[in-house]
């Protein structure tokens, strides 16, 4: 086993041993990948170190170019927990327990329409401040009716996050994904390790 | 110290250990943190597993909004060695055998002369085929000339990338980092996690 990985899911298994109350992600027999971890109000714990997980992309619909109505108009840096992507990089699934965060980062205030500001490398799109976080977690039991993934929302309106979120319901976030990812949920044709 | 870090660094040790001919990332005293690797004609190696690495920001300035002229028209996905970025993060401060690895991707096909395209979650741009990579490396003694850091290309015309590649000249990229993000030779600026 790669010893960084083994590291990581010993250094998991120990942040959730230490945990007052009981820690669910156990419950379906994946707790070595999971990072995904539950309070006793069964909301799901914000993501710890999340930016230092593996980077899939950062799709960008700025404002600008959808009329000032987009439903994610900042950066989306995507991540995905380093155990589950080593999984995926095996067996092209996302085991149970994946977690893919997305943080939602604000551009850098644009000098033209469509958001672009001007740099020393040219005109273009950079980012500004972090602004939202969401998450999606992959557990077919507690999952079942947004298949095998819930989505949790920690705050849209710039940090501090909320510390734990409930799961949205199938309408607000899952049918989007069912409609247009398919029932595998994650969009991975925007996302070029995935692919 | 951070287990994962330990490990990793740990890893790189054996990695070097491991090569036939003699690993020079030591020279410096820096093998600890050095993800930078030479061989004996003092040429770079790629880095391994960069994509695995500390995201730090997605920069973007399509062709489209730069008459067709951007100096890096593709996504920039751009790395910190985990180890090197966990000394800036303490410190403020790049650490001797930092590595900044720079990935060029495509965008996606567009829809409009900007180079967008339509998505389910609206116009804007998403990230196609890998397409270039760059690195930066600092070490104060190696390349004292250019402000402590050494930049390398190793092919921006699709993979595989090279294996190998040697420092380019002072006039090449470094005088742009110079001239525009100062003698610190990074444009922290643009990225959120390093301001």
């Amino acid at each position: 086993m790669n010893p960084i990985v083994k590291t990581m899911m010993q250094s998991t298994a120990i942040a959730a041993a230490g945990l007052l109350w009981a820690g669910v992600a156990a419950a379906e027999g994946s707790a070595s990948i999971g990072s995904a971890i539950y309070n006793q109000q069964d909301e799901l714990l914000l993501p710890e170190g999340f930016r230092e997980w593996v980077f899939i992309g950062a799709p960008l619909t700025p404002h600008g170019l959808n009329n000032g109505k987009a439903g994610f108009p900042e950066y989306h840096h995507v991540y995905v927990n380093p155990d589950a992507f080593a999984v995926y990089q095996r067996t092209g699934e996302f085991p149970e327990g994946t977690v893919i965060a997305k943080e939602l980062v604000l551009l850098q205030k644009g000098d033209y329409k469509d958001g672009s500001k001007n740099a020393p490398s040219g005109r273009g799109f950079f980012a500004g401040e972090f602004q939202g976080m969401d998450v999606m977690v992959k557990d077919n039991a507690r999952f079942k009716a947004t298949n095998g993934w819930g989505f949790f929302n920690f705050g849209h309106n710039a940090p501090p996050y909320l510390k734990a979120s409930r799961a949205e319901s199938a309408e607000s976030c899952a049918s989007c994904h069912t409609a247009n990812a398919g029932k595998g949920m994650v969009f991975k044709s925007y996302y070029p390790v995935l692919r």
